[in-house]
């Protein structure tokens, strides 16, 4: 099996100011390609470490990937280093000055000195071209061993390890002998899924077969591992899971969040969606506006934050706040209705509740939400009870209020946590 | 200067698996201490690995912290490591023993002989009461050298930092000899503030005055760090820093959001506001409504996706629409304008720009936006060219449009990123 050790180089990373999320996230892909990183060094920008560092990697690792350094101020030295590693001198990447010009010029940002500099990279390496940033990567290759350099901002470093890096290394060790299935499930907690409603999956289990729980904030992921031809086994396994669990599955696969499944099933079904928004602030339209193709089902949102917004503009009676306050059954249907009929959409959904972390009464404590839905063919409301957290409230109640929409639109009965939905 | 090394062990840091948190949690406090971590080695549960970690670490620093693999299964190997490094064999660590004992007793767990090994400890080392958790903390002194070792759990580690080991390495080191500085700076890219802005700062640096540019997606966090009373010559270096980029520091405070310093400017000021989102989606909206006490003086908004609700709820004329586009300035002057009137607001902010991924043409490409602004007094739009990735423009954005509004509220002169205001 391919060796792999990181380098991360960043005072940053060793003040603590900044956690180092790219190691975990590149030990990730790596062994999800059968590379294993067996050593991380956390260095600082400072050059006898760096050169230490590199030449411990060099000589232990197949693989050494190293990010960070490589901004245009003057504690950057990465590249410096590079090139008395490897006794090379800095060559101008013409492309990568090219189009950080073109960048400077489009935006009507004036060059500097420290901007030509960032093109320019040591001689004999293979550039790896970033498309998102100023500072290209590089790929060493010597006496059989790889070095890849990359930016240390997380955005830039994922797209030249996605689109760059993990290619090639594909094309290094020949094809993934591990598979992977994955289940995303939402509306149900950890262990009622796993003792009530999956129960005991041994029988499918043996080595090389493996099911792992992976709760996050906003569902559970489901992954099967298996390993050299168990693809069946790892199918029969997947199918106990369907049939058992299958309303609470949005998607099949890893990365899709459970907005992307609501815009791709409105926009299938030509329905459109409008929000009207108080505890969660606009943070399902954001959800819903982040979908690369909402604009076709997305009408739009009120945030009705004030309680004035929601008389005027969301029709909610005056005296309907008064005698059953802006936190309740009767305000979250008016409130549904109403996204649906002044935003022109086939459904409206709602939100209205004590975010937190202050506010909070006993009838009505913080984290309670009442969330409405409105279609043409049913309308109703429910409540639930979340935490103390303002946003960790917002985020539970989008989930839910997408979740209905969801079920709605593919006709699953029941909704997520077995919540009990009331009418006027 | 006191310098330290860490070694975190565990493979489930290397497979990516979880985040390695308490090695930016210890830097912080050990910096903060006035001791230096220079080195962090992520290893796995390896004998060779961490002997040769050990080996490193206790050659070129003065203290060590070691953390993970205490546990109590098998794959939990750093007691071995350390009598082998050290030549010594365990020994009972009696208090410990007791404990472990009690707390299974009162739980009516039963005691395994595992549980018993928890309470084993190498002779010689000065054990750390642990009050969270079974696994003991130790503290081997040699030859001038110390090597610190906690249990990996973030909650145990932090009690025995804090309680144990920071007043002893106090007591080591004399009273805390760090300062840090900090300036939180939007609307400016690193290269002009640090060539163009700030200028030469070297005069104002010596060995123990450093100043660190920390950027970010949405801005740049400048740090000044001084040792040794010299406090004063880093208030110089801040004052210089304040004089010159004055007008983009939002906040002195490392952990100030902008939308805070927003809501507390409104709140202070008593003016109301209320957006009015097209390309961000209510993402400016959920920012804002992120921060407590927000609700005093935010009124909501109106997300409007579709162009139908800028005609219904925005009043942007058809006609207006038909001639100029929804994303001109225009519709963002009329959306600003009319968010605060439909919404009951003081100021009115509007954003209509294409995200992308699709959807640019040569006239108006991908990453285009107009923010327009209204209040009583002023009312203008502004253009800004961004990027290719969608969530990226909404951030962008929405961190361009709460500093216009800084601005404004501060009396300000300009705007960020010398962005040109336009009138009808």
């Amino acid at each position: 099996m391919m060796l792999a050790h990181q380098i991360s180089v960043g005072n940053e990373l060793l003040l603590g100011d900044t956690i180092n999320t790219n190691a975990s996230w590149i030990s990730q892909r790596l062994s999800e390609h059968g590379i294993r990183c067996v050593h991380v060094a956390t260095v600082p920008d400072d050059k006898p470490a760096i050169l230490s560092a590199l030449a411990h990697s060099m000589r232990d690792a197949d693989v050494t990937i190293l990010t960070g350094g490589l901004g245009p101020t003057h504690d950057d030295i990465t590249k410096t280093c590079l090139c008395e590693y490897f006794n090379a001198r800095l060559v101008c990447h013409k492309p990568t000055l090219d189009r950080i010009q073109r960048m400077f010029e489009a935006r009507g940002i004036p060059f500097s000195p420290s901007n030509t500099a960032q093109a320019d990279v040591p001689e004999h390496c293979d550039v790896l071209f970033n498309s998102q940033g100023t500072a290209p990567g590089m790929w060493f290759a010597e006496k059989g061993k790889v070095l890849i350099v990359l930016p240390g901002v997380p955005r830039e470093m994922k797209h030249l390890m996605t689109d760059e890096v993990l290619p090639r290394l594909r094309a290094m060790v020949g094809a993934s002998k591990l598979n992977k299935d994955y289940l995303q499930l939402t509306g149900i907690g950890e262990s009622t899924l796993s003792d009530l409603v999956i129960g005991d999956v041994s029988s499918y289990l043996k080595p090389g077969i493996e099911l792992a729980y992976l709760p996050h904030a906003h569902g559970i992921t489901l992954r099967i591992t298996s390993f050299n031809g168990l693809v069946e086994d790892a199918a029969r396994l997947k199918s106990h899971i369907l049939s058992a669990a299958g309303p609470y599955v949005y998607s099949e696969l890893p990365d899709v969040d459970l907005e992307q499944v609501v815009v791709q099933l409105a926009s299938e079904k030509k329905v459109s969606i409008a929000t009207a928004e108080s505890c969660t602030g606009g943070w399902i339209s954001n959800l819903i506006t982040n979908v690369p193709g909402s604009s076709t089902m997305f009408k739009g949102s009120i945030v009705a934050y004030h309680n004035s917004v929601k008389q005027h503009l969301l029709d909610v009676p005056e005296s309907v706040l008064m005698e059953y306050g802006a936190v309740s059954k009767q305000v979250a249907l008016i409130m549904a209705k109403s996204a649906a009929s002044k935003l022109g959409a086939d459904i409206g959904i709602s939100t209205t509740g004590i975010a937190g972390p202050d506010g909070g009464t006993e009838a009505k404590p913080v984290g309670l939400v009442w969330i409405g839905f409105w279609s043409r063919d049913t309308h109703f409301a429910v409540y639930a009870r979340f935490f103390r957290d303002r946003i960790l409230n917002k985020e539970r109640t989008a989930k839910v209020a997408l979740e209905i929409i969801r079920r709605q639109m593919l006709g699953i009965p029941g909704l997520p946590f077995d919540l009990k939905p009331e009418s006027a």
